[in-house]
């Protein structure tokens, strides 16, 4: 209940504060007999990593994962897979200033009243450097994924205000080529524009985030409580900063009438489909074998070295200037954590089909 | 992991399919000594039922609940409180005609997929006959939020378009008055025509729910996973129909400069606030005190009387009009829902809090 | 946490006070699909049952049992399986004298601390009544166990001393037909003298039940934690009045060296099995292949007639004579439930197994 | 469902095999304010230590642990404490021999058979190295508790059959000064000459740890499933080598009758406590303010250097004698472990209890 376990089957504890000593994961629930690509762990870890473009953070990690269990001649062993990144180039001096102070739309005050007592260092447990074991974990998830031909996508969609909700448009090999990981390359320009305007005024820009899973069994998710896209949607929410999730239609979806957001089954060569895909792949919180499709909301990071008004500890009112290296807009790199939560879900959901019905699970006994 | 059941310590296990014989919920984890209030339970069971007005369906659901265990005196006993309702005025004739077609954006299809076999009668459990168990469980949420003096508000705040995003602006007052349980009296008008113009057409609408609750501690949510808000949008998003969640400026706010955005705080006789409430009254996952302020999306109702093209289990394409009783929009119905789901949420936060902090635990035990 | 669910998969959710309106069971998690033995549940339901004969408790009880969801056709639907029994032939009066007095080994008292408040009619939540629930949960899960030609069999092999520990000399048909349900032919008079006295005598006398579980699949349990015999320790301990349970050779294999204990290994047409069982067919918390067999302490029910010393709630001490209607020996009475227990525990483990391993889900999902 | 994590709010999640690079557990749910004790978490991991004297295995752990994560200042921050103990002096290769053979009474067979794969080096996560991580958490958990004042003693009470049950002569200070950690004065000498005798026949032998935990308040554990006694048994029997659990006066209290086994209650300056305490500090699940008193069964450790006959994964018949260094009787060194496991149910009942009634939670809440 202490909030740093996730998932019921494939279970990642995580751990780790930002200027502590190491960040990691221990997975539980990883099935045995998965081949470990390192490189793809590398990857994600690089896609996540500050300091990627002219356009965030400059703090320097190295990230230098190790596999500390669970791992045996490449394979994993069905036992907890534990995976270590050190922390470095912490300049924890830099936040002296705020040991007192809390800052604006942080979680500063709220730790400490939570708590009695926190972590200032790079805010600690609260920092965004924790999704460093999320990426860990999604990264393991997406080889199990990857083993079913399922596919997990994500880019930005939406900067400042410039974006696109039409999902189709997604053109994921331009958004690995570019520094905002922008899915349309139509909007790059103006995301740029967005971007740069909040950099040089030491502010900081929200954005959008598009997911696609494609390739979905059907029939994952489970009915009321535990649908496929509250699953999400929860997995979503509890990233740093973000402060919305829709799936298919969404919002927009609330103002138009059934007759045109129903999307319509048709059959092909005794495959039934639907004609659009207004639900995002999910009816009733269980796959429908269309691409899961969703859209997730972040506020502009709350670090900006732009004066603000706030409050320390003593209750004086003071003036604020955050310095320290912060993105301007985060969004790009939180595209690989969308796609890490996104696949630890899934994988959940993939573990916990084979018990749905009786004659599955009879013919699963009669085979093994 | 079959997802009936909902919580950590204030666990609520639900049942009931819409035609079956009940439909019910156990909640384990009430602490002993709460008075129950019969009459709110009624109150929210009223508020959900259908019939109440023009524009909701004519089933006449007289909900009439029993509670079996778990109150003796009128007082909780600390153990599980169980409470049914049985169905009644089932029409499941009504539903022959849908046992073998896949009606469009419904859970026809992926329930028939996930378990080999359905109770077509009414949607079985895919119903949002279901929430009646949400409501009861959530009407005991309530109580035990009243005695903390915690409030759960909830008003439709849009419907097919015509919807303004400003919490502060909202009647509760008023919401209770209108058949729409519009929150907003200047949109009331427009609303209903709306509703109107799909009732006319035998075609379905969408909206939104907005939702405040006031007076709710600092310090409620854990970080990382189990972000209050990451709770509260799982538990928005498994409410039938639900396809989007935002707290605090949402997807506005990923327009803006953190500039902007951030909620600035200030001193106030020794109690610290904030200016704005971007926020939504949570920072880093734990409520900061200020009001926690969500917009739940709902899509148009699946069911529609319009005609629809779709496929039935001999994959053959057919045309489709959904008989039987249907709301032209549900957002009215669904108000007591999202409290419901806000309330159960909010009470196992309450519950965990003791155990965050040692000096507290210590205190609890030298007084007790 | 309340503590009133059970199991991770197959997840009961138990419900009922003694002298309240109803005693029941929520089921989330039981697969689609499973055709449901009505007869059996009844059959469980009469062996368990007070008044069965002169040695147990003329507490009327008629079972009637009713499946409120979950089940269509009479075929489960992979929704929640909700089943009630009303309770009936409550003499809450003749628990009057009790309300106010601390019954010695009862909860009495650690009710009234822990809640501050109680229902003492018949023992509220700590009646074994709370059982009935049980044996409705484990009768569904034998029905699963027996589409895996998975049998559960206990009986009684120990009263007042009286007792055997052979699991191979155990005669479960003789078990069902004597009102002791003593699995030992030689000992059954010398048990019955037992429970005479202690009736005879306004006494109560303690008891040992030993289950055996056959044609297991290798496999179940999971490692460390959740060791299949941690499970079953578990779920033993947790039914009223068991304060001991053990595997295999258990406190006896304690004075015995690793050379006599160990069960070596043979290969016989390819299967591999174990010369002796002094494991209890579980090695390293998982199921080898070989019979499961515990036995499960059960001390002298805690209700008798002889007059007793004890202190009342405004601190006296006062003399006790429990009147109303209690069985001198309960363990006959606890077979069922024995069983029930097991059941459950083996079938969430049976729920989790096809998740083990990459190769069994590709080839799951292959075919589905 | 891996069973690698245990707990419901101080939840541990543990990992490592016996030759891989480290063990280790992630601590989610310790409360912030907690002074970390590091001498404690030093002295048990030496006493769990093999190599301690000329009775135990001569596998030289030097047992260097780090804190990864959770602690700053040397205070607990309410974030998980994540705890790593590198593996050093693996003689891998002693173990070639047995990477195709399944040892008798070993896990071999059953993890080869669950996941089709095994770390075969030292017993991989089978070994009892994996209590490393246990041992740790409960240091953590002793920490807890002794700020309430509870203490939790175990020791060493019968070995080979030499053994005696009564808890009041048990002596905790001798425990911890002789080599077998025996707890009475007067076995030790039969007890040694036991394993003497077993070490020089190249055999194991098994024994039995009486575990005491005194000062407990009353009011912890959950009635129904979660009742204090059946997770202590549970937490008992996930220790490797465990068979057997009894409480208070367990499969003894069999033998007799309700009037001289019921705890009569009696009242001593407005406190009330009983006579006797046959129920081992445990009534009802909920613990009544006596001494928590239970017994744990050891089977002699499975790798002996005895000849034994066996099968290989060829499925041949062998000869096999285990080399390598083994414990001829490994209850000296589970006597932290028990203890460890013991203090981490307790503390999770702990931080359970607040939430038990309204009263109870309106007091803290007006407090903080």
């Amino acid at each position: 209940m202490a909030g740093s376990i996730f998932g019921d089957i494939f279970r990642i504890s995580t751990f780790g504060e930002s200027h502590g000593a190491a960040i990691g994961v221990v997975i539980d629930g990883c099935p045995a007999g998965l081949k470990i690509d390192f490189s793809l762990i590398k990857r994600d870890l690089e896609r996540r990593k500050p300091g990627q473009s002219s356009i965030s953070t400059q703090r320097n990690e190295t990230e230098e994962f190790e596999i500390l269990s669970g791992v045996f001649d490449g394979i994993s062993l069905g036992t907890p897979i534990a995976i270590l990144v050190r922390n470095k180039d912490q300049r924890s001096s830099d936040y002296n200033d705020l040991k007192n102070v809390f800052r604006p739309s942080h979680a500063d005050f709220t730790y400490q009243e939570k708590y009695g007592f926190r972590d200032h260092r790079g805010g600690g447990r609260q920092s965004a450097r924790e999704t460093v074991a999320r990426v860990l974990a999604g990264s393991i998830a997406k080889m199990i994924l990857s083993e079913f031909g399922i596919k997990i996508d994500a880019a930005v969609s939406g900067i400042g205000g410039v974006e696109k909700s039409n999902f189709n448009e997604l053109n994921f090999e331009f958004a690995e080529i570019n520094i905002l990981r922008c899915g349309y390359l139509d909007l790059y320009e103006s995301m740029l524009a967005k971007v740069e305007l909040a950099k040089s005024e030491g502010d900081s820009v929200g954005g959008i985030i598009s997911c696609i899973c494609s390739s979905v069994p059907v029939g994952l998710g489970e009915p009321v409580f535990d649908k496929l896209h509250a699953d999400l949607a929860k997995a979503m929410l509890s990233i740093n900063a973000v402060k919305g999730f829709e799936i298919g239609s969404g919002f927009e979806g609330t103002k138009h009438f059934g007759s045109t957001q129903n999307d319509e089954f048709m059959s092909n060569s005794g495959q039934i489909s639907t004609k659009t895909n207004h639900s995002g792949g999910i009816q009733g919180g269980i796959s429908n074998g269309q691409n899961i499709e969703f859209r997730v909301a972040f506020k502009p990071v709350a670090s900006i070295s732009k004066s603000q008004k706030t409050v320390n500890s003593d209750l004086e009112e003071v003036d604020l200037q955050v310095n320290g290296r912060h993105d301007s807009c985060v969004v790009p790199r939180a595209v690989p954590i969308v796609e890490a939560m996104a696949s630890i879900c899934l994988v959940n959901h993939i573990l916990n089909r084979p018990s749905n019905r009786m004659e599955h699970l009879k013919r699963f006994f009669d085979i093994y």
